[in-house]
């Protein structure tokens, strides 16, 4: 057991014990909150020894479909660390199987027949998550029953234009040109696929908060793809039109745009209760545009896990800093860790966190 | 020959024909021009039936590295479209090979030993262009020299931190996280290979310069990967000792940052004639932060060249619109053109372009 795990229970040093709702909800509602909150994008991952003995063992598509396993690594990062929030362990792609779209991964997805036609948009059936998707229902629910610390659980989904991007795409590339000249060759028929995909996320995350997730949060990875015209055009409706869906539900609503710093103002219209920016925006600037409404989430570059103890720390420090001292701000990576990153890092950076006043 | 394509010398439909030195290096200068004028990024390339020809036949590193054959490929689109400026046909890498750094291209470019030492970067050698890589400046004047309709030449160079995420991580990557850990973990080291790059560069620029470039522009391809206090530690002090260093040519200087939008406050400080700009920028609001004696250059999305024609038209129309109509816009795209963009379609947007009032 590394030298920093602390015993489950344990409050953070020189802070209150956290409540049984904690400073993650409370920081999610812009409310007060005891110390300042943290979790990591990808907490639950390579980067961790026992991530690795236990991918060692099974495939990841295996891990994902198998409610014991997919729950034990949701939990692992919970009990080597003092994060205030749990994730899912699941891949933005899963649900999109249980709309018969086949897929590998290598490591990435793949798509075998990426979706280019009106017919092929039409076709994809309604997912029904009990019948499509039941083994991630039941990882929330194992996870539930199983946190440590009261801490809670977020469930998550790929934002449509995010999933279309793969779907056209057929795989990752840096430049998703299919999909983008897509949205320019096919307007219609990429909004028509994009309200099929926010119909069919808002109904995956409205089953998962049915089973127990605390927080929904969508993932827009691919929005530093789009000029703010397309954006506004494209993907935005698409999350609209999802959290709209859900804004019935009592859980909070996570809306993380990867490079989107240019997008804020367009993002400040969402009825969204927490906006996920990664490291290229100043926090400042993007509470300044958003409103003293919304909370904010981010934004540590995560080669700044690399750098030595005291630089660290500085580096956790100005993200706090450039915050604020107003609630609403829920500290994490400004995208996901990196596979070989230390976790005695993540073991300074979460006490760094907790520790600042 | 496609049927949009003019015969030399023909001025544009409407427009004044070019001066001698034309409607681009006004623009540079922030000076009027008779019309908005236009080149591409790429715009030699895989999109063009006449250099697939050529790639048919000689290897990419064979193409670069004998003028004859790097001047026909500068010169195709030139020939084929009513283009303003001409770009010397080469690689950001290119130089590095004279400074000893053994490359393959697989296709992209792949340093067969990354640097990571203090040692490896002081054992950089310095370069000397005119032994080093006499083909590039061979290049330059074999391309001044048959350059239709006076068009201007621009010489390049890779900007010190884009090449150090290549040099560091030894191939391309998504995330260049080797390069991003490294500045982290040793920043001192970093700022050595960025203060050798940038001497280098300088010196490969000013060659050019003296061969016939008419404009030397740096490509910060990478620059959206840093944080605005990364990109102000590394990547800007090496781009001020750059230019520092050929302030007394009398050439323009272009400083093109990808993903740069919100770095345009940091990049305005630097004493570049042009900034260059991809399609996630406002154009309106980049000028306004660089201030009138700035000119700048882009931003369709590249993507737009797959729109029908009247909805490119209305995608290039925004561009002008946003750009305003005081002098110093270059009309560009704000990346590099696609492999399977309709060379018709470059046609169009030309001719809208400079038809535009």
């Amino acid at each position: 057991m590394a030298a920093r795990v602390k015993a489950p229970g344990t409050p953070p040093s020189g802070a209150a014990a956290p409540s049984e709702s904690g400073a993650f909800l409370a920081a999610c509602r812009c409310r007060p909150a005891a110390y300042r909150p943290i979790w990591i994008m990808r907490q639950a991952g390579r980067y961790l020894p026992e991530y690795r003995e236990l991918r060692a063992r099974v495939s990841f598509e295996t891990l994902i479909r198998t409610p014991e396993l997919a729950a034990e690594a949701t939990l692992q990062p919970l009990k080597r660390f003092e994060l205030d929030a749990a994730i899912l362990f699941s891949d933005i792609m899963t649900p999109l199987e249980g709309l018969g779209v086949a897929l590998s991964f290598e490591p990435g997805p793949v798509v075998r027949e990426p979706l280019r036609t009106r017919a092929q948009i039409e076709a994809l059936p309604e997912l029904v998550p009990q019948r499509d998707v039941p083994f991630v229902l039941d990882t929330v629910r194992l996870v539930r029953a199983s946190l440590p610390r009261g801490a809670p659980l977020i469930g998550f989904a790929g934002a449509p234009f995010t999933l279309l991007c793969y779907l056209v795409c057929g795989r990752p590339s840096k430049e998703f040109a299919a999909a983008r000249a897509f949205l320019y060759t096919h307007p219609a028929d990429a909004q028509r696929l994009l309200e099929r995909l926010s119909d069919a996320m808002a109904a995956y995350l409205a089953a998962q908060a049915a089973a127990g997730a605390q927080a929904l949060m969508l993932f827009e990875s691919w929005a530093g793809l789009l000029a703010p015209r397309e954006f506004a055009q494209f993907a935005l409706p698409a999350v609209r039109r999802l959290v709209a869906a859900l804004r019935g539900l009592a859980v909070p609503l996570i809306y993380y745009v990867n490079q989107g710093a240019v997008l804020m103002p367009a993002v400040a219209g969402l009825d969204v209760d927490v906006v996920g920016v990664d490291w290229r925006a100043s926090l400042t600037r993007v509470r300044r545009v958003l409103g003293p409404d919304k909370a904010v989430q981010g934004n540590l570059d995560p080669a700044a896990l690399f750098a030595p103890p005291e630089q660290l720390k500085r580096c956790a420090t100005a993200v706090l800093d450039e915050a604020g001292s107003a609630p609403g701000h829920i500290f994490n990576l400004g995208h996901g860790i990196w596979p070989d990153t230390d976790p005695d890092a993540v073991a300074r950076l979460i006490d760094c966190v907790h520790e600042y006043r």
